[in-house]
């Protein structure tokens, strides 16, 4: 359907018709929806009229092909101007077949398969009938206290940048219209809502404009630049003003600054939230200054329907800016071909056949076996075929391997770790005992499973959190491994023999204790459905660990936030003239992450060369290679994660101690050399300076080479004009 | 001396001796000194030579009358101008009679006593030949990991400021050149230096510049309305730039928006420290950047001192900045008398009559029994003067209880806890054991204490952190007791006896173990030279407290940011429409502190009657009364810090939840109902809007008056235009 044609259905609607497009509501509000509600009680008290649900412009939540094909039809008989629903759903990492929460798949630094999933995910929500995805979450975070810290891909813009754009174009492919299988994406959350303070979800934001700009705001603009088409509203404040209240972020750097032309969505209830925040006094003020301040669709509350249409008659809020807004929901509807096919994929029969197909599966396997980083081995793994085994934990045998936001992944049918190994090795090689639930155990719980350990060669430990203790609200102060399951690991540990620790969790833990209590630590994240198969293969070395930390993993709670992109300070440790007691640092522990931002080991090892330059000078508008021969010293094949970090030595405002411009996951043969260039250029090196100027300043810079942020080799270069 | 000879001193003055003016070099280096230094070694290193120390215009940390003027003798001798010394020195809490930290006098809510205090530190050091303290320090503090909130008043800007104005009052009385028994002060570190990352000291700062203005400045500002003659800048970066190097800050804020006139002088080695921060690429070009921001005095660096002629010569820093800073130091000097009386208060005699005399004692004695802040009393205090008492611990018999910055402070003069309780009960009524050291212990020492623990029918533990723990460069990442104490804490709990816990530490600590293992708890912060008589009344009773928390006590470590003015969020505990899950919550502990703000029991016991407003309404320019009757309720006679709070409930943009506006410290007979009345202004509802603008928007507003922070009663009221 042409543009022009969105102009004369436009021109058609009533003013509350206009209003209705902006009112999402969730699906038992709707005729045809499999658990209709009544409009009573609580629906009646948000005074949802029929009359509203028929002409509201989004559903939030429905999916299954049968489904989303009766509610489209009953909303097209009921639709004046036959303006077809948009179908809405949180597909966050996979839609039935669950692939490693996004932290999980930020460890794999494997773009390309990370754009795969998303296009798996779209495939099978999109068959289910949904238009619409919540996602790619790109919210940069510090703070592993917050729960939500498993749904982004971690501390570092550039590396947060390239995750955006990858998941956006798995979602999206090229042309929504025709290709059927894919949704839209709808970046989120607009913005800097991983730093809540103290971890606590929802919490205040606050920070500098420039360090917004320089850390946070990257990934929103890269999923935009890469086409997305919807941006999602915070929940918290910026500057004192609650993120769907906020003109600055949504009308003077989104839609002005960035030229965004696409959909804004409140995120669930956050334009009533305005109150609360006091910032409205009513759901009237909430509605003027939401819409003022940019948001075009208000997810499950109704101050806009209730509200919007007076102020317009009474020219507080201008009917352009209305218009604006229906006219780019009707755009969107536009481009996922709705006007010509309201049920676009959705397909019953290919719903069978594509959700949770063998390929679909085995993109999942492959996923969580790049997403586990192993950040410990004394000489242990891999595993030996031979060797007895005793699987102990809470997560030996449990489907809560999901984690947070898998919504339509069914726990039945995710590879439990125990399930894992016996298919692999054979169930006679392993015994098994859970030793305690994940948040409560019994003594004979644990004496069973001190039983079972005496027993083996080699212990299992498959700890974590239940999902959850993340995600969403799932916010914690205390981010070491529950009580009940330090004290597995402590009398676990007293028997001397070699133990490997397998983590489930949704977020950086204080592993201290684990660190000193085992022989290794795999971080497995919560895996998804092939959790069970990808974790076996790791452990029994079919495959070898390549998943390298994107977010730090902090000594205790205590030394939160700690990541590795920060500042020198004026004191910092370790300098020359450094005195004992007066630089900055702790008493109690290091500055230093207990495992670093880039961090992995691998059943192979490497060498790197010093890095060489191809000029120890770069000019504006120019570049320089950064190149490094890097080994594999080991028999073993295996991939490595070569990455570029750059320090600018003197700014004119102060610059971190290093930042990643790059990286190269490649594949060693056994002993084989390889040499990797990377190619810098000049635009990298720029940062907003004290006038929020984007450029980059002449001086001193160094290059740094290695396989993780703390372990580099470096080069000095020289940026001239 | 008049201005205008000032000018012509100026104008004989070379363009090394000005520039000499600015260097600050400790005591050591001048001839004179007791410990006097060869120049030779680190001080060569410096590039410092005798030309240099001759004409430099300050010393820092010299003291001791003697001393000091046999430093000004020998200057003067060599001063080719006869410009005289500036003699400064950290005198923070007590020259040698050491009050309480600061922390410990915030919570007196007793702003006269603190004024006092400055007053008697002013007059110990002015006889001793102090001219300068770099006091008071007036940092707005909310994370209790960062050693230095010992030396702040706490975490609430209005408090905050009442005692930057005490404090500065104090020092410098109302005419340096007349009242040689006072000192200029130097409020402290200029900007927001205790809002360091993860409370790791030095570390970055970063803020909106809304909430910098809202909660930060003020103190700083309200130090320099009562004439507080000099500021010090801070190590830390504001927005990405170091304070020291921050030209918004100083030029922009301090002298043109405030038009402050004093001396602006950086934090030791502040100004070379833009080196490694990142802002400098050297020397040099630190020198310019401090100096066009705008600090006058470079603090035992030697950046100013071997750069700046050169810089002047060449004309990238113009000479009227030189001259600028130079006259503001030869103000300075003038104000205080010096160039008429160079030895101005300096006296070897009075020395002896004055320091530690019977009236500063007594001072400090009473100052520290009302910091003192009693936390729980399950009915144990005040003791019985017949109970056989057990007093257990590493502080039961230290002199460590002045705390840090307690610089000419003799530990050996400080009165021991034992010693308070035994002079006043007798020994023979109390035994004592160690039970261990601060941060170690042997069996030999717990069972010891043990035994001696079970021969008495009360037991007080006398715990916390050595004074080392705290203070400058003392960040620690667990906030716990060290972990020795705890063991104690456990093993004598288990004895089942009452048993009150008396702590002496520089922080708000995590009292969780504490709180469930103790029947009382006595914060008594570091209380000074006067401590252990304080403590020993309070205890007895004969002293009722009154101290009142002034920065929230957490949880946990992992619970900070935790502090009472803060943001409801859209999501808040409690609200009428709150979901179990989705509001903002840690899953492990409560939102609240375990201790709030403004907390603390007594022993007698206040009702609050409902507030009652003159009028409900508010207009511009007006003001209405609150009034509220409080009773002691108790035979007791007691001291009630009455809190008044104020809530603006929608403004353009979040204001907090609560805002201390107002208190009042009575005395209360037994029985006894007082009505008390606080003015409300319309003023004191002004904020910072997203344009910065300081004004107050007509509205809903609540009034609070109760006991702290979280015990309130309400009344609404409305601000009309």
């Amino acid at each position: 359907m042409a543009d022009l044609s969105l102009h004369s259905i436009l021109e058609q609607m009533t003013l509350e018709e206009k209003i209705a497009q902006f009112m999402q509501l969730a699906t038992p509000f709707f005729e045809g929806a499999e658990e209709q509600g009544e409009i009573t009680g609580p629906m009646a008290e948000m005074g949802i009229t029929e009359e509203i649900v028929k002409n509201s412009g989004s559903v939030l939540g429905a999916s299954g092909a049968k489904e989303v094909r009766s509610i489209q039809e009953a909303y097209l008989k009921n639709n004046r101007l036959g303006i077809p629903l948009l179908i809405m759903a949180d597909i966050v990492h996979g839609f039935k077949t669950i692939f490693p929460v996004p932290l999980g798949i930020g460890c794999s630094w494997d773009t390309e398969l990370a754009e795969k999933s998303a296009e798996i995910a779209a495939r099978e929500a999109a068959v289910s009938g949904v238009h619409v995805t919540f996602a790619p979450m790109v919210d940069l975070v510090r703070d592993p206290r917050w729960g939500r810290v498993m749904e982004s891909t971690g501390e570092d813009p550039f590396l947060n940048s390239e995750f955006a754009r990858a998941f956006v174009r798995g979602f999206q492919g090229r042309n929504l219209a025709e290709d059927t299988d894919r949704v839209a994406a709808c970046v989120k959350h607009f913005a800097a809502y991983g730093a809540a303070e103290g971890g606590r979800d929802y919490n205040t934001v606050d920070m500098s404009e420039r360090q917004l700009r320089e850390m946070y705001l990257p990934a929103y603009k890269a999923a935009l630049d890469e086409g997305c088409e919807m941006v999602m509203t915070a929940f918290n404040t910026v500057d004192g003003i609650p993120a769907s209240g906020n003109k600055k972020l949504m009308r003077d750097i989104l839609r002005e600054e960035w030229g965004f032309e696409g959909i804004l969505i409140s995120d669930w209830g956050a334009v009533k939230e305005l109150i609360p925040h006091g910032v409205a006094n009513g759901e009237k003020e909430a509605a003027e200054k939401a819409m003022k301040a940019g948001v075009d669709i208000e997810m499950m509350t109704t101050c806009y329907v209730h509200h919007l249409k007076e102020q317009v008659e009474s020219g507080t809020v201008s009917e352009n800016l209305i218009d604006e807004a229906v006219l780019r929901i009707l755009t969107l509807k536009n481009k996922l071909g709705l006007f010509d096919h309201p049920h676009r994929g959705t397909d019953e029969k290919r719903e069978q056949e594509v959700i949770m197909s063998e390929e679909h599966r085995h993109v999942a396997r492959r996923l969580a076996a790049k997403s586990c980083v192993l950040l410990k081995n004394d000489d242990i793994l891999p595993l030996q075929a031979d060797k007895k085994v005793a699987l102990i934990g809470p997560f030996a045998q449990n489907g809560d391997i999901l984690g947070p936001w898998a919504w339509k992944g069914s726990r039945e049918k995710a590879v439990q770790l125990y399930d894992g190994i016996a298919k692999r090795e054979g169930a006679g090689s392993i015994s098994v005992a859970k030793g305690c639930d994940v948040a409560a155990g019994t003594e004979d719980e644990l004496n069973e499973a001190l039983a079972v350990a005496a027993e083996a060669e080699v212990i299992i430990l498959a700890l974590g959190e239940s999902s959850e203790m993340s995600g969403e609200a799932g916010s914690r102060s205390d981010i070491r491994l529950p009580e009940i399951q330090r004290k597995l690991l402590a009398a676990i540990s007293k028997l001397g023999k070699p133990t490997v620790a397998v983590l489930f969790n949704g977020r950086p833990l204080d592993l201290t204790d684990v660190s000193q209590q085992t022989d290794a630590i795999l971080e497995a994240w919560f895996p998804g459905t092939e959790g069970g198969h990808a974790i076996a293969d790791l452990l029994y070395g079919i495959e070898n660990p390549s998943g390298r930390l994107t977010m730090s993993f902090p000594h205790s709670a205590g030394q939160v936030p700690v990541y590795y992109n920060c500042f020198n300070t004026g004191r910092p440790q370790g300098a020359p003239d450094a005195q004992e007691r007066y630089v900055s640092q702790y008493l109690d522990i290091p500055n230093e992450a207990l495992y670093p931002f880039g961090y992995g080991l691998s059943y192979s090892s490497f060498t790197y060369d010093e890095p060489v330059l191809s000029s120890g000078t770069l000019k504006v508008g120019e570049t320089i290679d950064v190149t490094v021969r890097v080994t594999n010293t080991s028999e073993r094949e295996g991939e490595e994660t070569v990455q570029l970090y750059v320090r600018d030595l003197s700014g004119e405002v102060v610059r971190p101690l290093k930042e990643l411009k790059d990286f190269a996951k490649l594949t060693f043969k056994p002993r084989e050399t390889k040499e990797v260039t990377f190619t810098l250029r000049e635009e990298q090196l720029r940062y907003h300076h004290s006038d929020l100027q984007f450029t980059s300043d002449p001086g001193d810079f160094i290059v740094y080479v290695g396989p993780n942020s703390a372990e580099l080799k470096e080069q000095p270069f020289k940026l001239i004009n």
